[in-house]
């Protein structure tokens, strides 16, 4: 590995990582930006994505030796002084460690679905749309041991940068795919055998009472509407008691309790 | 109420709104701010604190009206056009409704000590400096009935305007108060008959077969570091377990898990 310094912000060689954050905005053409030296290891590790390129400021270049090393030899490592590596980001990179990934083809939900194995923990999102919480319910995902993660048309895109970042790479690790229309989706798990669990204030069963499945799929909607009405009457709706008078819940905080209340009571 | 009308941003009665977010960092002399309807209906309705002005965009107003009605007659209620308030602001404020609350003089952590009941739930922080993980934390210790939350001298400010907006107002709600010396604090809740558990990666025993206490002290600490050595050494350690090889749960999401586990496991 030989790193390569960029004098000029304008380099075409880090054409892809000038203007961050008005890019993430408009969308860079099947790319991600991974930040931060955690989330680059996942991507370097997961081999779920491939990496083009990574811009590390010049000071943090040595700290970076052990996770290069398990890059391939072939990639290319753009090196930086701060006030290069600010014009090109369009803001002050105070983290310096920035990668370029590549999404590859969409995987569709039907060939995810077919490579889960016999007893299978999945999250289906419905209406997340904000990238915080994406980020946190993908990190709370790969902590409990989730296989993968299914979003309907109108979540919004985990290989955001803040999400991924959120996220602390569990993003680019915890495989996930869209599907188109929701209730043809539940028909699809359901002939897959998997149990249809729904998060709702307004559910069935208390959370510590809710059984656990084999094949078990956690649906999370929106902390405003929450899941559609017409959905839950298909599902087994479970709520999470709360104090009187204070009914909310963060849904990332609500992925957790229940990720973690589903990871054990299928064992 | 009768609304007044602001037309011009330098005027004095808004100085406290001037600049929000450069003042945020600077401090606001014993002043917090609180953002948005569900915060400003929680200032009002708690009563913990006292209202000292709100500023509200002149199109939010009218569904203002039954928030408002709950006010203090005197509460001055100014009112300004987009243009006024972004200027006042210094950003845009797309949701248009501020207000300046009043922190009073700081409770003693001892004093509220003396305040809580036979059967106690509280949250203890050390070193929680990030005020979206603040007010987290503060939305599930509401959540799920915590009576209080006593922070260290190293946590961030729960009155920071971020950390309120995230808290969905609970920072508003429920108690707190800071101690200086974390040691100490832990020998007066010894002596007050608090079972105390501290959430750790190496915690001894599962979370799930950790039976509460009557009156239940929950520690939480920083992500990176976690609680000091000396203090898990005076503590039951308790850990969430999690998928191997990613060991890896926000310190909020783990508030939730734990919270929610002992807010039951006490009845």
């Amino acid at each position: 590995m030989r790193p390569i310094r960029i004098e000029d912000p304008q380099d075409p060689r880090v054409a892809a990582y000038l203007d961050i954050r008005e890019r993430d905005l408009a969308g860079r053409q099947g790319r991600f930006v991974a930040e931060g030296k955690v989330v680059l290891e996942m991507l370097l590790a997961a081999n779920r994505f491939s990496a083009e390129s990574v811009l590390v400021l010049e000071n943090r270049l040595a700290g970076l030796f052990w996770t290069l090393r398990k890059a391939p030899a072939d990639l290319p490592v753009y090196v930086a002084a701060s006030e290069i590596m600010d014009r090109i980001a369009g803001f002050h990179m105070h983290r310096g460690i920035l990668a370029i990934g590549r999404k590859g083809a969409a995987q569709p939900a039907e060939a995810l679905l077919d490579t889960l194995p016999a007893r299978a923990l999945i999250v289906v999102l419905v209406g997340i749309a904000n990238h915080d919480n994406m980020g946190s319910i993908f990190r709370n995902a790969a902590a409990f041991g989730a296989d993968a993660v299914f979003l309907d048309a109108t979540c919004c895109d985990p290989l955001y940068r803040k999400a991924i970042r959120v996220s602390v790479g569990a993003a680019l690790k915890v495989p996930f795919a869209s599907f188109t229309e929701t209730i043809g989706f539940t028909a699809a798990l359901d002939r897959l055998g998997f149990g249809q669990f729904a998060l709702s204030p307004r559910g069935q069963t208390g959370i510590r009472d809710a059984k656990g499945t084999e094949r078990l799929a956690l649906y999370l909607g929106t902390e405003g509407e929450g899941l559609p009405e017409s959905l839950l009457a298909r599902l087994r709706t479970v709520r999470i008691d709360m104090a009187e008078g204070f009914d909310s819940l963060n849904v990332a905080a609500a992925s957790a309790i229940a990720l973690h209340h589903f990871s054990a009571s299928r064992t």
